[in-house]
């Protein structure tokens, strides 16, 4: 069984392509980077529970719902029963062509970034797991959160489970030297670290001189072997984006494990961009599970993720049949019939 | 001109009257008690406006947005440039027949629950003010907000305006004690008592025999006369609702001043109770400003407030015309063609 | 065959209960005295075809489309060709509780408005047709239309074909006086005349004493005797509606054909109530051909007019076996599985 | 644990009132007898399974979504692979007013109805199981499901599962004479049989001269006493309705065990009355499960079903807390705030 | 006037991209190979009937309505009174970008499926017409329809009807060898054969070296001529796609009589694919009836096609003007104002 | 203060991209082209107010709510108390690929084409302007308009006040001869004017050669010198878009005042094109009062109606650092986070 831990948000949305301002309704989203993962996996037929600590009022039991309608095992949610329990949330402003997308949050004091060291009995929650998967989110989140993270993290590695992060750096939630301090001191857990150029620029600032050149394969690779150097990472998996418009992004990913490999590039209209990565995170661990080779990886990950583009929301509701429809390139878009 | 002062939320609901659990969207409605007493009197023509403070983000932008749509002056709102300034809002699941409606909130640490002082320069913001509304709600949200108000009052109060208040207790947000220790002191600056026998009982522990009785006439009129004989308020408004489900309620009110003045009651099939109360308030405003007598006021109140409870979202956009069509009785539902 | 002449006219509303002001979106109906009826009819099972002239653009080719999805011979619509033609339009506003309902119409110059004596050959429009139905609401429109329409009627007399017209006084098209000439004058075509005590006082200024007293049974019966003895009327059909609130009205009618027949009366809980007259109409039209007594006529009439007021949009789009089921009394509202 | 075992249907629904001829949307519903008691269930926190055959594709998939979204074990249900396996599904129009409700099944050759014996594995399923309920529709589907319940109510008995039955004639399904054969061979097997008037005339032929009296409470009872006196049934519980019109009926029930006991009656404004039963049902296995005295359990269950008919679609999605919220009176319809 | 025969499907679309598993309305739309010609002819202004059979209730009833709506003579259309009848329905998920659309059907059983010979006096539908058109889908259906079907041709051959036929193979429907078998025993009774490389290669197993080089003119031209060669058909009309993914096709044509026509090749954001084809035909026929040259054909033809990827629905809601304007290249996509 | 003059008109747009003749309901928007530059300027900071004429009923009064929404001051709004006054409308049906927008306007008699001189005092209105700005739409209107606009353009002449005109040549309102007349009558009053080539040769006859090649640089720049040369105007802005297909367009724009500036060129996916020019306009005034260079004007003005046309309705909805974002080129698309 794999488990993510991790914030869960409440994601406003006006509907079509409006803007804030012309909006008189928002769409109702939940998602979050691991729970995202969470709810990809389980697509994917792999058994998967999210932790995470949720008001117990009508809006967290609506998000526990939505995971549970997706297939992601919600036992181990722990539900916060005090009297100003508010859960995090955050309004998205679809863009479109030159207009870029936008994103308020509105996360401080939510359930989650105060639990506590004693709302988690790791062992208990450990039991039966076989991999860890957390993003750089969560310990940015507060310093509650952080500490349980590493205490999960030791845990973890003491029983042998498979640990991956996907870097994630997020500006709002805390400094570039807070985030170098303690994700550096995470790294020696990690097995597989998720990333791209921008975001190891960010955290560790490494790959200087490549900051920016989101897309460029030579870059990410010569990034990938920075870090694998600097850390003994087992495994580097970097996508490699680039942002045409709002509405049209090129898309591919490399794994470095001292070998480099490669997956196609895919040129998308997007309809839903969020999430792509924690689609890219999920595939790649949906293949580890299956023992797929690292080019069959990347490219299972990739098509992933790739789909996840055309998907409203933040879950990647996709099947591994149609993810494999995209890799072995018969998925030539003619509806079936 | 009127002057009000207090938060704005956002409001979120399911559409219909569907269960937050089942909604996958949410209207976008912008409320609060003291701004919706502000657009009601600009639909009646009444030079009104609003202070509040506000994050400077496209939510926050859209509130004020909403309030100039009605004609309210937004010029006095304080924006909140700060990096995590955040809005209230709630979530509010409309009832049906007998199952009630519900309210979460979500207000805490919002712009202005965390204003300071020098945010307000009184002496700018009551220039040219002839009346200042406000509700119980406003100190109940900080003590930074109640000692706001306690400056303001004083200020008003010296400059001879007139002050009404809305007695509005909220259990979610501080304590009988608290409400009773803070209200008392307030009371010497007010005109105007806008209240219920719920509402003054628990807050003022007075008329505790009554309570509950919220729509007995010679219950409200005896709390009333203990009121005014207790804080020599000039004149004490009283509402009085009977919930005869969520679809249906029964809505009347009075005015003591010494003598009592009883206005028509209406049976209403709800469409959207909130902002009922506030609504009142707006009718007895712009009653005052038109010189109406004690029973002309309460029946134009009472008629206002009655048609609130037809409208959708918190505020009450009826003209003049519309309410002295059902005060005078012709109002009688015929289409006009 | 029926045939029904006059206006159609796109009608807007705001979705569910929504204020004008609140709207962003207005519903789209089409809807006019005489093709109301004549819809209905046609769910009957009535070869009906409508007259008018439309505007050969999307929006006027629109309305003839929802004309020939219920059914009605749009055959003879002649479509207006010119540079700036448009059709007439209303906006609806749907009342609640104590909030009337309301209507902004925008009607004037409108294809049909400006239609010419050339447009119509009547002897090819009248071929094949038993009942000629239509509603002083034509003639009000424009002079061109009132000379039309006795055109009209003169040749459908001649031709020996039924005549019916509903009174349907509009204050904001003429005034009382014009209306009082015209319709006075249209009086020796009319076979049967539908109507009820407000209008005919005020096209007639028969009935002063009763006026308002719009559901009292005896003053129908008064006011029909005395226009059946001024007129000459075979058949004097009087609907009678008590509006309660915007949401609940009361409904019955009667016939008086120097005998008086009196239908069952009806409670409603109101839907939509625009199109209830033009419904009864129907409902007699219908009747009529079925050679029902006219108790029964009165009773179906009522009954399908009833149902009118539990459907959104002009049309009453309900089958005779629904009318006959609500007659007879085993309409008693259980769901059939 | 809980065993429920039907048809679940897909719900089509046109939006607020319209007929299916206006429609251009339907709302999507998930729904049977069997489920909406099994998700009232899940909501009260019992443990509960739902066993069906879903066919394999995106819909049946998505039913068991929402099932599982709800707190329903799902891991029971059989997937149907075969190659144009279908589910039942049916168009449900609101009725209004005067205007009855209208259903459409279209639910032949399902993948439940071609279920075959060897789909269900009983030992397997029955598996710590304390109580099972089914519904008079299971059997009347097909005869390979009427065969299945049987061998399921023969391993529940012997394994001495409580076993209750919703007796739910449906006419469109099978005749009098087969339902009276199958459910007279099923009533050994049954505990509590829930019912009402016109359900236990058509299938039992019990109770003609009381039929149509579906209110009441003499006849019930009467009723109760002749189905306990024929069958030797633990419990018969009686629902009794009187539908004032679409809009507004009248809700009660009572229990007879050879004492009889006999719930508050309460007057509904209708959102939504499917599944009004089935909600019943639940309350008083609920009920049992607390070990609730014979009139706690007729208060519980009918005040539960009573807030059903407040909310959209087949699930009864009400808390403990709110069901006793209305038992105990306090549930006054005011917003808690 | 032109006959159309065939099936006609309720359609269900999930709103704007949603996947099914995430919708919670269903978009209504009515369609069908023929039933789509025979719309896009009568905008086309050329009077055409389509012959069906559907479930008399308010489904069936709302398709021949929405027939109605757009022109189409639905006179000869049989209404099934039986007591289970139904209509095909399919459920349409669209895709977008890299994702590929989906159909599920669910048309077993439906009215039309289980017609029988005596349904269609083929003498008195094929009165007064002069075009036959139908599809490959019919026949695929069931073996009743594939019979009737027979007769339908025999009689139109015998009366000089011009017979056309879109071969458009569905692989759920039939097997290649039943397919084949059907296909061969009515090509010596069709005129016009609607086709492409695919369709071929799967009934008449032609071209087999060429299959799926959809957009290949030379192979299309390669594969036309050996149709013409076999049967001896007076004209093969190809159309020819590029599927460059679910959001972006190439759509082009070629006619081939012995000579070859080839269109003007368009790039199409595509709005709604379903229907390209059955406007294709639409074009070919309305040119038939104008008498256009083989040239002016096969590009009218193309370019309605191409309009009918930019709507909703399965109709080609497009007039001649229209077509026109593309062909003739001043439709440049300015707004005319 | 900018001061903008001219028609604002209701606007109904069906909802996604349906036809007017698919559509059930039309989204509200506001337009005009006068008033989308004063919303826009407001967007961005500058004091701007909008004289128009409107009815005083709801739909008026909803009008100028939504431009006091967005922040215009609408004090100097004449409201049209008589009978039959109404607004202009336009029915707006979005076009998508080879399928062009199309427009129905439906503008007749409006308040502001029927307002009198005496409706306006411009020696108050122009109190306190410093910039003058209306269009070729508004002197098309009516003679009236055109006479009371040659007046306004007399008084802000006399003030100094600094007057900009968009050319925006409208054939179903006027003729090329009389726009000829009535325009080269203004054009000494005017320092900017705002136009393409398209529209110069439609109102000027000059550029004859050129017409039609409506984004070629070199052909702007002859057009504009010799707009220039005749009539000496400060500034020509000429906007240049080539129009890909309803999907997509390019866009850029130049500024020739002697010496020529050419801004960069945009590929955009179009939300919603109308009010692209507008938005120019309000970009060109902004810089003009922010003293930008007229290289930096120019790729201001047109970023910022590039952004236009990602944005639904008529109002371009951005503020200047979002329009400075993209000048700058780090408007990469990226969602900030």
């Amino acid at each position: 069984m794999v488990l993510t831990f991790g914030e869960v948000l409440l994601r406003l949305t006006p509907p079509e392509l409006q803007r804030i301002k012309q909006a008189h309704s928002f769409q109702i989203d939940f998602g979050g980077a691991e729970a995202n993962t969470a709810v990809s996996l389980a697509q994917f037929g792999i058994p998967v529970k999210h932790i995470t600590k949720l008001p117990n009022h009508e809006i967290g039991l609506s998000c526990k719902s939505e995971l549970m309608k997706y297939g992601v095992d919600t036992s181990g949610i722990v539900m916060d029963e005090s009297n100003h329990a508010r859960m995090g949330l955050y309004f998205y402003e679809k863009g479109a062509s030159q207009r870029p997308s936008q994103v308020i949050y509105d996360r401080a004091d939510s359930s989650i970034a105060k639990a506590q060291e004693t709302d988690f009995n790791w062992d208990v929650i450990l039991n039966g797991v076989s991999w860890f998967h957390f993003t750089g989110i969560t310990p940015a989140i507060s310093d509650n959160l952080s500490n349980i993270l590493l205490t999960a993290l030791q845990k973890a590695k003491e029983k042998g489970i498979t640990i991956s992060c996907d870097l994630n750096y997020r500006a709002k939630l805390w400094s570039k030297e807070k985030a170098k301090e303690v994700m550096t001191s995470y790294m020696p857990y990690i097995d597989i670290l998720f990333a791209n150029t921008g975001s190891i620029y960010d955290v560790f600032s490494i790959g200087t001189a490549y900051y920016g050149k989101s897309d460029d394969v030579e870059t990410a690779i010569a990034v990938a072997k920075q870090v694998k150097d600097t850390f003994e990472t087992k495994v580097i998996a970097m996508t490699m984006r680039k942002t045409i418009s709002a509405s049209v992004n090129e898309w591919s990913a490399l794994l470095y494990d001292g070998n480099c490999y490669i997956a196609k590039k895919y040129k998308m209209d997007i309809v839903d961009r969020i999430g792509g990565g924690d689609s890219f995170a999920a595939g790649y661990i949906y293949s580890a599970y299956k023992k797929y080779t690292m080019q069959q990886t990347v490219e299972f990950a990739t098509a992933a993720s790739c789909l996840k583009h055309s998907i409203q929301g933040d879950f990647n509701l996709v099947s591994v049949e149609e993810v494999m429809a995209l890799v072995n390139g018969d998925g030539n878009g003619n509806i079936k019939r």
